[in-house]
């Protein structure tokens, strides 16, 4: 069957130290011999997503480069029905 | 004279509110018709960085896209002569 756009190698960086995300993305690498990995972002978050990025292309998977980078807005909703913005990242790492 | 190098137009994100940093874009953009402004962070400023290149292109320079994004890790170091790594961001806004 083939790959499905859905089946990308996307890892959302939350609220923990980055260091659980840079595993989580060599992790990633190392499963199938992947060779792109996403790292998503949103808000505050971002700053971390970024830090992961480079621990990871510095220190754990050094033939990885920064493919593409894309930032974006996106509406939230929050538990009270209120609408806001928030920026987002996508940054694309690879070792092709 | 050939426009210099670091003639740019640097904008530098820091600890203040985004709409600080969207209106130093804005004018940078107005003033002499310049069609690419570079906005700069480091470390948390990063995601302030994003949400200025953000809010300047859906709401006040429409015509702006982004047409580079650029991660690296820069050295730091403290008053106590101390060394650390840092993240960086570049964004690139160009009407062009």
């Amino acid at each position: 069957m083939p790959k499905e756009e859905t089946d990308e190698n996307v890892i959302f960086i939350g609220n923990k130290p980055p260091m659980s995300y840079v595993l989580a993305v060599v992790t990633e690498f190392k499963r199938d011999n992947t060779s792109e990995v996403v790292i998503k972002a949103r808000g505050r978050a971002i700053s971390r997503a970024v830090d992961t990025a480079e621990i990871v292309r510095n220190r754990f998977v050094t033939d990885a480069n920064v493919k593409e980078i894309i930032i974006g807005t996106e509406s939230v909703t929050n538990d009270e029905g209120r609408t806001h913005n928030v920026s987002s990242i996508e940054i694309r790492l690879s070792t092709k």
